[in-house]
């Protein structure tokens, strides 16, 4: 089976986020108001071959630990949804 | 009202993606196989104050494409949720 997979991979609470300050700092001057606690993370999408549900979120995780975040700074956090099955 | 707001940008189909390419050059390396299409965007997450659903809704595309994409190269995609209302 394949499945759809968004990692989004966060800053974990209390670290520094340089972009999601620059941005809140800029809203005002550009007319919007009430726009707050913006934090900016990355969103990674691609598509998995796996044998079920929970072999493509064992693959997944271990993926996130081991490469896409820095687990020490970032949190992240999987979506998958089935794609196709391999017979089509 | 206040709105919890996830804004993912992702880059439009067609424009080349150094950053997702590399991931996907790099992980056969790591013994991961079947991982195909990855493409990196960004998740901006902030909350948002106004009247209601549909305003915050019409405030958050405004400042999308003014502000958060380069409508030339990326897409948007907003998602919204009630956190709480202004009376709590």
């Amino acid at each position: 089976m394949i499945f759809e997979v968004v990692v989004e991979v966060r800053l974990r609470a209390g670290i520094a986020d340089p972009q999601g300050a620059t941005i809140e700092r800029a809203l005002p001057a550009l007319g919007f108001v009430g726009v707050n606690g913006v934090s900016v993370g990355k969103s990674i999408r691609f598509t998995v071959q796996a044998e079920d549900e929970a072999a493509a979120h064992e693959l997944v995780t271990d993926l996130c630990h081991r490469f896409l975040t820095n687990p020490v700074i970032e949190d992240s956090e999987i979506s998958l949804q089935v794609a196709e099955t391999s017979a089509n």
